[in-house]
């Protein structure tokens, strides 16, 4: 083995051990971890190989490491995710109606459990976002982050963490995607459709009616992809 | 600002500009990045933080850089989501029931998918891995990798990269559940019914009948999620 590829196992054992020793103790998000210099004893490695392996686990989020304070095990908030998923779209290993066609099948179920476990407060403000986008219609600037933020509290109200940080993770090609689609429905009619499927959705999740909120969503999708797809190619991405 | 964030301020613009580059020049899975140097001097930063970064780019597999070699383009292949699920999992910030929703929602689109794309040779390989598990009824430790390449090859020949990667993603999960799932399968009986259902998959993604393929996934989940749960339970988990 030659040296990087050495110093590459021992950076890797090292990740493993910081993980271990947080499934082991049972560590929660928020809890303190020992240094670079605990683990680097522990593993008779260098801290140089410890300052790598932390610097990994910060990026993958494992770990919060900022301020020079002690390292804390971090939340999961889909950032990675979107991280991995903005690569594979860039490189073009993953094309958008790819990506389109999971975010369906997600948000699919995030609506279907949204009308079952939403609470009274989620509901209701899930009703607000889509009459904010209503009362936006022609802002074009302010429809992109109330687009995100009405799948987001749909997701929210799923309450399933997993789901929710997964279509946190889809936000990065939102903000680029939902102005270009914005763009194709220069008819107000077109435009009025659009707001019309996202009231649909919330209104049904506010009635806890579950095939209702599935219809709507589906509908949205059907129209929003076909505007979505026209709007990347006109923007040339 | 104090002097780490102010350095974490520093690598994080050196991971965009990575980012930035690769997107800018349309590079691909294998094509090679300048090396740290040309960052650094690019950017008017340190090597140090232009190696931290690097260290960030491949731990989020965004770029390889093993063995000395240049720094290459990366191809996604789950292992970043799969670190973040675990340690979500292993943090109690997801729990097995959410992580098996996901499962569930996502594969039941996997398989519908197959059913309507899967090449001839795909079908025949799923076929294969059911009739597999079949002939390994009695040998625990040949199952949980035969079932993971049997849901894998599903989401291969759902010819969606995204739907592969997260279902690659679930694999180190699949490691421990599987195991579990089968202890609870003490009655052959049991056992029988589930090598069953995945042939029922197998036999409907070749036939082509996406309806039969969706609704023996289904039935499939509807176990195992069951036995999922009480053998983690049994095993401590």
């Amino acid at each position: 083995m030659n040296q990087p590829e050495r110093t590459q196992s021992l950076v890797d054992r090292a990740i493993k051990s910081v993980s271990g020793h947080i499934q082991q103790r049972g560590l929660r998000v928020g809890d303190s971890l020992p240094g670079e210099g605990y683990f680097a004893a522990q593993l008779g490695v260098s801290r140089g190989v410890m300052r790598e392996a932390f610097g990994a686990l910060a990026a993958l989020k494992l770990i919060d490491v900022g301020n020079g304070r002690k390292p804390r095990v971090a939340a999961i908030d889909g950032a990675v995710i979107g991280a991995s998923l903005d690569h594979a779209v860039a490189t073009a290993q993953v094309t958008v109606p790819e990506v389109w066609d999971v975010r369906r099948t997600v948000e699919l179920r995030t609506v279907a459990l949204a009308a079952k476990s939403a609470t009274q407060g989620e509901a209701e403000q899930i009703v607000d976002l889509a009459r904010a986008m209503a009362a936006a219609i022609d802002d074009r600037a302010a429809m992109a982050p109330l687009d995100i933020a009405f799948h987001l509290a749909i997701a929210r109200a799923s309450h399933n963490a997993l789901f929710l940080a997964i279509v946190t993770a889809f936000a990065p090609l939102m903000e680029v995607a939902v102005p270009a689609a914005w763009s194709t429905r220069e008819a107000e009619a077109d435009r009025n459709l659009m707001i019309d499927r996202h009231l649909a959705v919330a209104v049904a999740i506010r009635r806890r009616d579950v095939a209702a909120a599935v219809a709507a969503m589906d509908a949205h999708f059907d129209a929003s992809v076909g505007d979505t797809l026209r709007g990347l190619a006109q923007s040339g991405r």
